[in-house]
Protein backbone atom coordinates (compact mmCIF):
# COMPACT_ATOMS: atom_id res chain seq x y z
CA UNK A 1 0.00 0.00 0.00
CA UNK A 2 1.99 2.91 -1.54
CA UNK A 3 0.92 6.48 -0.20
CA UNK A 4 1.04 8.96 -2.87
CA UNK A 5 2.51 12.19 -2.36
CA UNK A 6 -0.60 14.70 -2.82
CA UNK A 7 0.70 17.99 -1.72
CA UNK A 8 -0.38 21.08 -3.82
CA UNK A 9 2.26 23.07 -5.57
CA UNK A 10 2.78 26.68 -3.64
CA UNK A 11 0.15 28.32 -5.29
CA UNK A 12 -2.79 26.95 -4.26
CA UNK A 13 -4.53 28.65 -1.39
CA UNK A 14 -7.80 27.02 0.87
CA UNK A 15 -10.60 28.99 -0.14
CA UNK A 16 -14.25 28.48 -0.90
CA UNK A 17 -15.31 28.31 -4.02
CA UNK A 18 -18.31 30.01 -5.82
CA UNK A 19 -21.40 27.99 -4.66
CA UNK A 20 -19.57 25.56 -2.55
CA UNK A 21 -19.61 25.13 1.01
CA UNK A 22 -16.56 24.33 2.39
CA UNK A 23 -12.71 25.07 1.78
CA UNK A 24 -11.04 23.55 -1.04
CA UNK A 25 -7.70 24.19 -2.76
CA UNK A 26 -7.60 26.57 -5.25
CA UNK A 27 -4.81 27.69 -7.57
CA UNK A 28 -4.36 31.33 -7.29
CA UNK A 29 -2.89 31.45 -11.08
CA UNK A 30 -5.18 29.27 -12.82
CA UNK A 31 -8.10 29.05 -10.60
CA UNK A 32 -8.09 25.57 -10.97
CA UNK A 33 -10.02 23.52 -7.28
CA UNK A 34 -8.36 20.70 -6.47
CA UNK A 35 -11.09 18.47 -5.05
CA UNK A 36 -9.60 16.42 -2.41
CA UNK A 37 -11.57 12.93 -2.06
CA UNK A 38 -11.89 10.19 0.43
CA UNK A 39 -9.10 7.42 -1.35
CA UNK A 40 -10.69 4.04 -1.80
CA UNK A 41 -8.34 0.82 -0.80
CA UNK A 42 -9.39 -2.52 -1.70
CA UNK A 43 -7.71 -6.17 -0.67
CA UNK A 44 -8.46 -9.18 0.63
CA UNK A 45 -8.03 -11.63 3.63
CA UNK A 46 -6.97 -14.59 1.20
CA UNK A 47 -7.07 -18.14 2.46
CA UNK A 48 -5.96 -21.55 1.70
CA UNK A 49 -7.09 -23.99 4.61
CA UNK A 50 -6.95 -22.41 7.61
CA UNK A 51 -3.89 -20.83 6.36
CA UNK A 52 -4.08 -17.10 5.84
CA UNK A 53 -1.79 -15.16 3.36
CA UNK A 54 0.36 -11.95 5.22
CA UNK A 55 2.82 -9.88 3.29
CA UNK A 56 5.86 -8.34 5.10
CA UNK A 57 5.87 -4.21 3.95
CA UNK A 58 9.39 -3.63 2.01
CA UNK A 59 7.79 -0.30 1.59
CA UNK A 60 7.37 3.01 4.17
CA UNK A 61 4.85 3.16 6.30
CA UNK A 62 5.57 0.32 8.66
CA UNK A 63 8.42 -0.80 6.85
CA UNK A 64 9.27 -4.60 8.27
CA UNK A 65 5.57 -5.09 9.44
CA UNK A 66 3.03 -7.59 8.38
CA UNK A 67 -0.26 -6.38 6.01
CA UNK A 68 -2.60 -8.38 4.03
CA UNK A 69 -2.23 -7.53 -0.15
CA UNK A 70 -4.19 -4.48 -0.36
CA UNK A 71 -3.83 -1.18 -1.77
CA UNK A 72 -5.05 2.09 -3.68
CA UNK A 73 -8.39 1.53 -6.07
CA UNK A 74 -6.93 2.45 -9.88
CA UNK A 75 -8.87 4.77 -12.42
CA UNK A 76 -11.59 2.35 -14.05
CA UNK A 77 -11.19 -0.39 -11.89
CA UNK A 78 -13.81 -2.58 -10.10
CA UNK A 79 -13.28 -2.71 -6.74
CA UNK A 80 -12.78 -6.85 -7.06
CA UNK A 81 -10.91 -6.19 -10.10
CA UNK A 82 -8.58 -3.97 -7.84
CA UNK A 83 -8.07 -6.79 -4.81
CA UNK A 84 -7.50 -9.04 -7.41
CA UNK A 85 -4.55 -6.70 -8.54
CA UNK A 86 -2.84 -5.79 -5.58
CA UNK A 87 -3.25 -9.74 -4.46
CA UNK A 88 -0.83 -9.91 -7.49
CA UNK A 89 1.39 -7.05 -7.04
CA UNK A 90 2.52 -7.98 -3.44
CA UNK A 91 2.23 -11.63 -2.91
CA UNK A 92 1.62 -13.02 -6.87
CA UNK A 93 -0.90 -14.57 -4.96
CA UNK A 94 -4.41 -15.23 -7.86
CA UNK A 95 -7.24 -15.14 -5.88
CA UNK A 96 -10.43 -16.02 -5.94
CA UNK A 97 -12.96 -13.14 -4.38
CA UNK A 98 -15.74 -14.81 -2.05
CA UNK A 99 -17.44 -11.80 -0.88
CA UNK A 100 -17.17 -8.41 0.94
CA UNK A 101 -15.48 -8.51 4.57
CA UNK A 102 -15.63 -5.31 5.66
CA UNK A 103 -15.76 -2.16 5.16
CA UNK A 104 -13.27 0.13 7.53
CA UNK A 105 -13.35 3.91 7.35
CA UNK A 106 -10.21 5.41 8.55
CA UNK A 107 -11.18 8.74 8.98
CA UNK A 108 -7.99 10.60 10.16
CA UNK A 109 -6.86 9.74 6.77
CA UNK A 110 -10.04 10.14 4.81
CA UNK A 111 -9.85 6.56 3.87
CA UNK A 112 -12.52 3.66 3.21
CA UNK A 113 -11.41 0.05 2.93
CA UNK A 114 -13.39 -2.53 1.02
CA UNK A 115 -11.54 -5.96 2.03
CA UNK A 116 -12.68 -9.15 0.82
CA UNK A 117 -12.67 -12.70 1.67
CA UNK A 118 -10.90 -14.36 -1.37
CA UNK A 119 -9.42 -18.28 -1.69
CA UNK A 120 -5.96 -18.82 -2.77
CA UNK A 121 -5.97 -20.17 -6.29
CA UNK A 122 -2.83 -21.80 -6.29
CA UNK A 123 -0.81 -22.40 -3.27
CA UNK A 124 2.49 -21.07 -4.58
CA UNK A 125 3.24 -17.32 -3.56
CA UNK A 126 6.16 -14.70 -3.66
CA UNK A 127 7.03 -11.23 -2.93
CA UNK A 128 6.15 -8.33 -5.17
CA UNK A 129 8.39 -5.57 -5.52
CA UNK A 130 6.53 -4.02 -2.57
CA UNK A 131 6.75 -6.92 -0.08
CA UNK A 132 10.01 -7.94 1.71
CA UNK A 133 8.54 -11.83 2.44
CA UNK A 134 5.45 -13.66 1.94
CA UNK A 135 3.96 -16.63 3.96
CA UNK A 136 0.99 -18.58 4.66
CA UNK A 137 0.08 -18.29 8.57
CA UNK A 138 -2.16 -20.30 10.92
CA UNK A 139 -4.32 -18.46 12.87
CA UNK A 140 -1.66 -18.85 15.83
CA UNK A 141 1.19 -18.52 13.85
CA UNK A 142 0.29 -14.72 13.11
CA UNK A 143 2.42 -12.47 14.29
CA UNK A 144 0.19 -10.05 16.15
CA UNK A 145 2.77 -7.77 17.48
CA UNK A 146 4.41 -7.03 13.73
CA UNK A 147 0.94 -6.41 12.15
CA UNK A 148 1.18 -3.23 10.63
CA UNK A 149 -2.36 -1.52 10.73
CA UNK A 150 -4.76 -1.68 13.10
CA UNK A 151 -7.76 -2.45 10.20
CA UNK A 152 -5.38 -5.60 9.21
CA UNK A 153 -5.81 -6.71 12.72
CA UNK A 154 -10.16 -5.80 12.49
CA UNK A 155 -9.56 -7.82 8.93
CA UNK A 156 -8.20 -10.86 10.39
CA UNK A 157 -10.70 -11.19 13.33
CA UNK A 158 -13.35 -10.80 11.18
CA UNK A 159 -12.30 -13.45 9.08
CA UNK A 160 -12.01 -15.79 11.96
CA UNK A 161 -15.49 -14.61 13.20
CA UNK A 162 -17.15 -15.34 9.85
CA UNK A 163 -15.32 -17.94 8.68
CA UNK A 164 -18.44 -20.67 8.93
CA UNK A 165 -20.74 -17.66 7.34
CA UNK A 166 -21.78 -16.94 3.99
CA UNK A 167 -24.11 -13.97 2.44
CA UNK A 168 -23.48 -11.85 5.43
CA UNK A 169 -23.74 -8.18 5.59
CA UNK A 170 -20.03 -6.76 5.62
CA UNK A 171 -17.90 -5.90 8.84
CA UNK A 172 -17.03 -2.39 9.98
CA UNK A 173 -14.77 -0.80 12.37
CA UNK A 174 -14.94 -1.92 15.70
CA UNK A 175 -17.04 0.19 18.06
CA UNK A 176 -15.44 3.63 18.63
CA UNK A 177 -12.05 2.68 16.94
CA UNK A 178 -10.83 5.14 14.48
CA UNK A 179 -7.80 2.97 13.22
CA UNK A 180 -4.93 4.69 14.22
CA UNK A 181 -1.72 3.04 15.10
CA UNK B 1 -24.75 14.94 -6.08
CA UNK B 2 -22.83 17.46 -7.77
CA UNK B 3 -19.89 16.78 -10.19
CA UNK B 4 -17.08 18.70 -9.32
CA UNK B 5 -15.06 20.20 -12.12
CA UNK B 6 -11.62 18.75 -11.97
CA UNK B 7 -9.65 19.42 -14.97
CA UNK B 8 -6.31 20.87 -14.07
CA UNK B 9 -4.50 23.64 -15.59
CA UNK B 10 -2.14 23.74 -18.49
CA UNK B 11 0.65 23.57 -17.15
CA UNK B 12 -0.35 19.58 -16.23
CA UNK B 13 0.95 16.71 -19.14
CA UNK B 14 0.87 12.96 -18.47
CA UNK B 15 3.62 11.38 -17.88
CA UNK B 16 4.71 8.22 -15.73
CA UNK B 17 6.87 9.45 -12.28
CA UNK B 18 9.54 7.92 -11.16
CA UNK B 19 8.78 4.55 -9.53
CA UNK B 20 5.61 4.04 -10.78
CA UNK B 21 4.04 2.22 -13.37
CA UNK B 22 1.30 4.10 -14.98
CA UNK B 23 0.21 7.79 -16.43
CA UNK B 24 0.05 10.54 -13.85
CA UNK B 25 -0.98 14.45 -14.26
CA UNK B 26 2.52 15.83 -13.47
CA UNK B 27 2.54 19.64 -13.67
CA UNK B 28 5.36 21.24 -15.70
CA UNK B 29 5.92 24.07 -13.67
CA UNK B 30 6.43 22.46 -10.07
CA UNK B 31 6.33 19.13 -10.32
CA UNK B 32 3.14 18.21 -8.51
CA UNK B 33 1.65 15.13 -9.13
CA UNK B 34 -2.30 15.53 -9.35
CA UNK B 35 -3.01 11.69 -8.69
CA UNK B 36 -6.40 10.95 -9.74
CA UNK B 37 -8.79 8.57 -8.10
CA UNK B 38 -11.57 6.58 -8.20
CA UNK B 39 -14.54 8.77 -6.41
CA UNK B 40 -17.38 7.26 -3.12
CA UNK B 41 -20.24 8.14 -3.66
CA UNK B 42 -22.35 7.08 -0.47
CA UNK B 43 -26.43 7.31 -0.86
CA UNK B 44 -29.57 5.16 0.44
CA UNK B 45 -32.27 3.84 -0.19
CA UNK B 46 -35.42 5.77 2.09
CA UNK B 47 -37.99 3.63 3.44
CA UNK B 48 -41.21 4.38 5.04
CA UNK B 49 -43.83 1.57 5.28
CA UNK B 50 -44.29 0.56 2.13
CA UNK B 51 -42.71 3.85 0.07
CA UNK B 52 -39.32 5.31 -1.03
CA UNK B 53 -37.70 8.60 -1.07
CA UNK B 54 -37.05 10.00 -4.23
CA UNK B 55 -35.67 13.44 -5.37
CA UNK B 56 -36.03 15.08 -8.33
CA UNK B 57 -32.98 17.16 -9.61
CA UNK B 58 -32.37 20.24 -10.02
CA UNK B 59 -28.92 19.97 -10.63
CA UNK B 60 -27.05 18.55 -13.97
CA UNK B 61 -26.37 16.53 -14.94
CA UNK B 62 -30.05 14.90 -15.56
CA UNK B 63 -31.78 17.66 -14.31
CA UNK B 64 -35.68 16.91 -13.62
CA UNK B 65 -35.09 13.57 -13.40
CA UNK B 66 -35.65 11.24 -10.27
CA UNK B 67 -32.92 9.82 -7.57
CA UNK B 68 -31.83 8.66 -4.66
CA UNK B 69 -30.33 11.06 -1.77
CA UNK B 70 -26.72 10.31 -2.73
CA UNK B 71 -23.36 12.69 -3.43
CA UNK B 72 -19.82 12.60 -3.48
CA UNK B 73 -18.37 11.17 0.53
CA UNK B 74 -16.52 13.92 1.89
CA UNK B 75 -12.94 13.88 3.60
CA UNK B 76 -12.75 12.85 7.43
CA UNK B 77 -16.59 11.48 7.29
CA UNK B 78 -17.45 7.77 7.56
CA UNK B 79 -19.56 6.18 4.59
CA UNK B 80 -22.90 6.24 7.09
CA UNK B 81 -22.00 9.53 7.75
CA UNK B 82 -22.18 10.72 3.98
CA UNK B 83 -25.23 8.99 3.65
CA UNK B 84 -27.48 11.00 6.68
CA UNK B 85 -25.79 14.03 5.29
CA UNK B 86 -26.75 13.54 1.76
CA UNK B 87 -30.70 12.28 2.84
CA UNK B 88 -30.59 15.17 5.07
CA UNK B 89 -29.49 18.21 1.96
CA UNK B 90 -31.20 16.66 -0.53
CA UNK B 91 -34.36 15.45 0.98
CA UNK B 92 -33.82 17.03 4.66
CA UNK B 93 -34.74 13.49 5.41
CA UNK B 94 -33.79 12.18 8.93
CA UNK B 95 -32.90 8.95 8.47
CA UNK B 96 -31.49 5.64 10.40
CA UNK B 97 -29.32 3.26 8.85
CA UNK B 98 -29.67 -0.10 8.34
CA UNK B 99 -27.45 -2.01 6.16
CA UNK B 100 -25.16 -1.63 3.27
CA UNK B 101 -27.66 -2.79 0.62
CA UNK B 102 -25.28 -2.50 -2.67
CA UNK B 103 -21.57 -1.87 -4.02
CA UNK B 104 -21.83 -0.55 -7.78
CA UNK B 105 -18.77 0.56 -9.75
CA UNK B 106 -19.21 2.26 -12.86
CA UNK B 107 -15.75 2.02 -14.27
CA UNK B 108 -16.31 4.76 -17.29
CA UNK B 109 -16.10 7.60 -14.86
CA UNK B 110 -14.18 5.96 -11.79
CA UNK B 111 -17.05 5.82 -8.94
CA UNK B 112 -17.59 3.50 -6.24
CA UNK B 113 -20.81 3.90 -5.06
CA UNK B 114 -21.91 2.63 -1.42
CA UNK B 115 -26.17 2.89 -1.24
CA UNK B 116 -27.42 1.94 2.57
CA UNK B 117 -30.94 0.54 2.63
CA UNK B 118 -32.22 3.54 5.33
CA UNK B 119 -35.57 4.03 7.43
CA UNK B 120 -36.93 7.65 7.34
CA UNK B 121 -37.36 8.37 11.04
CA UNK B 122 -39.64 11.56 10.80
CA UNK B 123 -42.58 11.65 7.59
CA UNK B 124 -41.94 15.02 7.01
CA UNK B 125 -38.98 15.60 4.09
CA UNK B 126 -38.77 18.56 1.67
CA UNK B 127 -36.23 19.38 -1.14
CA UNK B 128 -32.66 20.88 -0.16
CA UNK B 129 -31.02 23.39 -2.69
CA UNK B 130 -30.42 20.51 -5.30
CA UNK B 131 -33.75 19.51 -5.71
CA UNK B 132 -36.77 20.47 -7.55
CA UNK B 133 -38.63 18.34 -5.62
CA UNK B 134 -39.44 15.17 -3.01
CA UNK B 135 -41.64 12.39 -2.72
CA UNK B 136 -42.14 9.01 -0.80
CA UNK B 137 -43.47 6.65 -3.46
CA UNK B 138 -45.05 3.07 -3.55
CA UNK B 139 -43.46 0.58 -6.01
CA UNK B 140 -46.34 1.34 -8.36
CA UNK B 141 -46.06 5.07 -8.42
CA UNK B 142 -42.15 5.21 -9.09
CA UNK B 143 -41.46 7.14 -11.91
CA UNK B 144 -39.75 4.77 -13.90
CA UNK B 145 -38.91 6.41 -16.90
CA UNK B 146 -37.70 9.43 -15.38
CA UNK B 147 -35.29 7.75 -13.30
CA UNK B 148 -31.84 9.44 -13.21
CA UNK B 149 -28.97 6.93 -13.57
CA UNK B 150 -29.06 3.29 -14.16
CA UNK B 151 -27.46 2.59 -10.70
CA UNK B 152 -31.06 4.58 -9.22
CA UNK B 153 -32.73 1.68 -11.09
CA UNK B 154 -30.20 -1.04 -9.75
CA UNK B 155 -31.00 0.47 -5.97
CA UNK B 156 -34.18 0.17 -6.41
CA UNK B 157 -34.83 -3.52 -7.47
CA UNK B 158 -32.00 -4.41 -4.70
CA UNK B 159 -34.00 -2.47 -2.12
CA UNK B 160 -37.57 -4.56 -3.49
CA UNK B 161 -35.32 -7.84 -3.80
CA UNK B 162 -34.10 -8.06 -0.14
CA UNK B 163 -36.98 -6.37 1.47
CA UNK B 164 -37.43 -9.52 3.49
CA UNK B 165 -34.26 -10.33 3.88
CA UNK B 166 -32.07 -9.47 6.87
CA UNK B 167 -27.75 -9.29 7.43
CA UNK B 168 -27.12 -10.30 3.68
CA UNK B 169 -24.30 -9.27 1.12
CA UNK B 170 -24.43 -6.33 -0.45
CA UNK B 171 -25.69 -6.35 -4.02
CA UNK B 172 -23.74 -5.42 -6.94
CA UNK B 173 -24.08 -4.33 -10.55
CA UNK B 174 -26.55 -6.46 -12.71
CA UNK B 175 -24.28 -8.98 -14.59
CA UNK B 176 -22.33 -6.86 -17.35
CA UNK B 177 -23.93 -3.94 -16.66
CA UNK B 178 -21.58 -1.13 -16.89
CA UNK B 179 -24.16 1.87 -15.36
CA UNK B 180 -23.65 4.43 -18.54
CA UNK B 181 -26.75 5.77 -19.32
Amino acid sequence: MTTPETKPGPSFLRQVPQGDDRDRLVCQDCGFVQYENPKIVVGAVVGLGDKIVLCRRAIEPRRGFWTLPAGYLELRETTAEGARREAWEEARAEIDIDQLLAVYVIRRISQVQLIYRARLICPEISAGPESEEVGLFAWDEIPWDEIAFPSVRWALNDYRAMRHESGFAPRGNPPDDAGDL
